[in-house]
């Protein structure tokens, strides 16, 4: 397998059908904030009259790929966005050699040579004594590029829309001093790694659009970088706002590298998982040394978020021992595991000071993993995964000292009825700092499914306020997700992510289904297919059984065909309904009365 | 096309892998209530301990067909179940001939001979001066076999899984006193027209478990009587409590005898349908005499409920005019259609009695269409909706004076956070009467996906009380669905119905999910697959990494590999806690100090 010579085709690209990407300035910094408007065909009344339909601009977040004019090339890597913004702030240095002794090794390895990522960047660092993270910023009262960035992207020219679409929709409110705010709490976080200037800036928090994130990543059993790389481009395309890498098999960090280079959303990690590979997989000789390595060499390539499952302590083994399935979380499991071999509290919360600090140097926020999330609707919301919950409260706290932004892990598997309750009792203990939940699976007898079983739970708690949601895919507890799988897993979160905003009542979350009913109701076909989250699959369908290029613009279609299309009738009843308040008027005006039918 | 020589193979037949059917006797009525049970395979402990595992008893809608004993022959149908309880009751007379006569020309024309079901049954009607309906008896304390029946099918035998699950499951309650005392008062019903004797019982009610609707029927464009004789089949097999035919294309009368006749579920049907095939789709043509005729052919066909959109008003009409997408509802748009056309008030409302005096005859159950559901997010819970909803009220006191069992129909699309209005307001004005809703969809903007968009808002208004979740396939907006969209549907119900009774704290309701969930920290794959809803495509899924035999005992999957297993680490973490644990008894025992880690 030669990666450098990777196809540029490989990674899915184009645009999206009668779309076009637009570039949003920003008033503060020179900046350009990428988005794509949905151009929508004219509305023909019976009397020719010809009604302009306004554009749809959505939150995108699939990158240069689908502007036509950018050139992609996978083996360099995607522009780097946000270099000239760090560098201004003047806070970072750059140095000449990682930091990471494993880091260095591969750079060297002739073995993995021909798999390497071919371009090179010289890895950023905090300078000695500053703090460089969005949160420090925002404590600060500094509205980065990074804040101005998401704030416009957050409104998506509802201002705009707005005059178009009438006074449903509020104004709009995502300002970004409203950002700063938001972020100077510890309510919001931007991952946004000083390494990884290929990012686009996203927001994650309870007052912002839901986001979701895409878990890809191969297996000791399966799958190599090309389909990685895929998987990720693939995600990112169809919605994902973040992706995490999980990779558990061969070539964990070359893998990487080609992700983020090549990334426009941000990159999360589960850094222990590398380090368990780098001790073959035993983990009584995980060492403290060996993971704190692995951070930094992860956070130099331009990881943007980890997850550390620091909460799960010693103390709540026990109450783990009588649960149907045991520890569920993979993290979770290995520290515990590695707690019991040792007789030692988990390094990884003993240690967190040093964790915090390292973060910090490259503004990588923190996930505090749900090491003790329940693995079925039996387990939920008990006592283990509350005694944990409570330690990444004060975890929490902790890295707020060191200005690290945070997020906290939910599970997992909750019943709709106790979906409430845990994001409430995570509010409370973690002072409001976003969740981001896995799931949840309402149900544990559906695999095959569990995108779905986990789609109810995960639109119910995004309206509960979590801040981003992590999709589970139809393979889930059966097997490794393939580029299909990771699609139709994208496009259920999207639409669980957005059925919160609705719920939430997001500012001009509903323009979209507005303009989408309107299609429908004019029988526009194509634009209902544009406005689709997934046009593909939406024309696929249609054309199913009516192909041809007339039934397009065709008033029914094959569900209840010309004489049942409720909607050709109640366009037909308009007219008339019309026409008969039309007559009333004339017949009132005459003096006459009114005969109610009966 | 000769639908006399229909194969038999073409509807779906066969046992459920590792299952077998069980017939639970009545103790009130000689009655043999069928359900499935699923076979375990036993727990092997590490030290060759072999524990048994429970079989587990499912609800099971797929009558017999799934039973090996049964001979299928579709030709002639399912056997008449109910026949001799309907007989012994006393109080029904047997008819020559059809009382339609559409029905009784349909039974003569030469061009439909070939597609004519070759059996005839005669037709039932209530003697003069009788009422015959289960709500009749239930008012009268009259527990009748149904009722019985229903009681039992709804405790799927949890008194006895309760002894091997523990007493995490509360006592059953579901008697047969307590399904009479909720029909008594309207709060539940059961489908039961004396003309289909082949259903199995089922009851639809906010005190039981939430019962899935699957639509199936031609389109004027599209699909056969085969195809569709085939969909029903594959609906009940799949889970879906009741079908609906709801063709429109040609052939409608013949196509539903074949239903009726090979259906264990109550078919319910929009009688408004075929009477509109009957002017040839001419709204203006509509009399109330074709109408009646209708309801009374097909009452005597079997048809188990109707719905009509009897709530739709004159005066709700110019309600309407301003929504983004009028009037969706088929009924609705034809009846509105037709006021205006004729200046007078909706017949459905105008002869409601009538229509009572009809459906109280055959014991077919009434389902008040709404005519001005919401066919968008923008429109939804609105005053249109609202104002017929009030007059839905009306009509079900109407209904009750004559004993017709009631159903109310909802919504549609309704974002999560108007789903709880919703049904409150449908409580408030139906006096409680059971609620059967079309989703609902939580968002417009992911056609091709509407069945999970809408599975989010099924599983959440079931959790609040809706007795009853009418399926939205993937198909929805864009052609009529085909077989496999029948099945992705029915099980994506199944799923929210079920996360529903979890929530609702159903009794037993867990029992399955406990099972899957044991079988899955122990790594019984095969438990695993026959547990599930979908069998078939959970294995699929399995196997298409890990193919081999052997890896249906493996300790780990393909997602994460054996090193990343966390149940195998879990597993193993258990036995050490355990030996510590007994370790530390010892050493305190001995007057030992414990060392907390740190």
């Amino acid at each position: 397998m030669k990666t450098q010579n990777l196809n540029h085709d490989l990674i899915s690209q184009g645009a999206f059908p009668n779309s076009r990407k637009v570039y949003v300035s920003g008033k503060l910094h020179p900046i350009h904030v990428a988005m794509r408007e949905i151009l929508l065909s004219d509305t023909h009344a019976k009397d020719n009259e010809v009604e302009k339909n306004t554009p749809v601009t959505v939150y995108d977040t699939s990158g240069p790929y689908t502007d036509p004019k950018h050139t992609i090339d996978i083996s360099k890597g995607l522009s780097p966005l946000r270099s000239e913004w760090i560098k201004k702030r003047g806070d970072v240095t750059e140095f000449q050699e990682l930091s990471s002794g494993y880091g260095r090794e591969r750079t060297q390895n002739p073995e993995t040579a021909d798999i390497r990522f071919p371009e090179t960047r010289k890895p950023l660092k905090a300078s000695p004594g500053q703090c460089i993270t969005q949160f420090y910023y925002a404590s600060r009262g500094i509205i980065t590029p990074e804040m101005e960035y998401v704030a416009i992207r957050e409104n998506q020219r509802i201002d705009e829309l707005r005059e178009n679409y009438g006074n449903n929709y509020p104004e709009t409110y995502i300002t970004p001093e409203f950002v700063c705010d938001e972020i100077a709490v510890g309510r919001a976080m931007i991952p946004a790694n000083i390494n990884h200037p290929e990012a686009e800036p996203m927001i994650i928090g309870s007052k912002f659009k839901v986001k979701i994130n895409a878990n890809i990543g191969n297996s000791a059993l399966s799958s190599g970088i090309e389909e990685e790389v895929e998987k990720a481009g693939w995600a990112f395309r169809w919605g994902a706002d973040t992706i995490m890498d999980l990779s558990t098999g061969n070539h964990i960090h070359e893998t990487r590298e080609w992700i983020i280079r090549n990334s426009p959303v941000p990159v999360g990690t589960v850094p222990l998982y590398q380090a368990l590979e780098k001790v073959n997989g035993k983990i009584e000789d995980l060492t403290w040394e060996i993971f704190k390595d692995t951070l930094i060499e992860q956070a130099e390539q331009g990881v943007d978020y980890f997850t550390i499952h620091a909460g799960l302590l010693w103390r709540h083994i026990p109450r783990t021992i009588k649960r149907l399935t045991g520890i569920v979380s993979r993290g979770g499991s290995i520290m515990a595991k590695w707690s019991m071999y040792h007789h030692k509290e988990n390094f990884l919360y003993t240690h967190f000071d040093e964790i915090c600090e390292i973060l910090a140097t490259y503004d990588v926020g923190i996930s505090l993993g749900d090491g003790l999330r329940p693995g079925s609707i039996h387990d939920a919301n008990d006592k283990a995964q509350i005694a944990e919950l409570k330690v990444l409260g004060e975890l929490t706290q902790i890295a707020r000292k060191h200005f690290v932004q945070v997020l906290i892990e939910g599970p997992g598997h909750v019943p709709m009825h106790k979906i409430r309750e845990n994001v409430e009792l995570q509010q409370k203990y973690c002072d409001n700092a976003p969740f981001y939940v896995l799931g949840p699976l309402t149900t544990d007898i559906a695999p095959g499914y569990d995108h779905i079983t986990s789609a109810i739970g995960a639109a119910m708690i995004g309206a509960e306020g979590v801040a981003m949601l992590c999709y589970v895919t139809q393979k889930e507890h059966l097997g490794l997700p393939d580029k299909d799988d990771v699609k139709q897993a994208v496009i259920t979160y999207k639409l669980a992510a957005h059925a919160a905003d609705l719920a939430k009542g997001f500012p001009g979350a509903q323009v979209r289904d507005d303009a989408m009913s309107k299609a429908r109701f004019e029988f526009r076909w194509k634009d209902q297919f544009c406005l689709a989250l997934d046009t593909d699959t939406a024309m696929a369908f249609h054309d199913q059984t009516l192909p041809d290029e007339g039934s397009k613009v065709s008033h029914f279609c094959s569900m209840c065909g010309e004489h049942f299309c409720s909607m050709k009738n109640s366009h037909e009843l308009k007219d008339m309904a019309e026409k008969m308040e039309e007559k009333k008027r004339e017949f009132m005006e005459s003096g006459g009365e009114i005969h109610v039918p009966s």
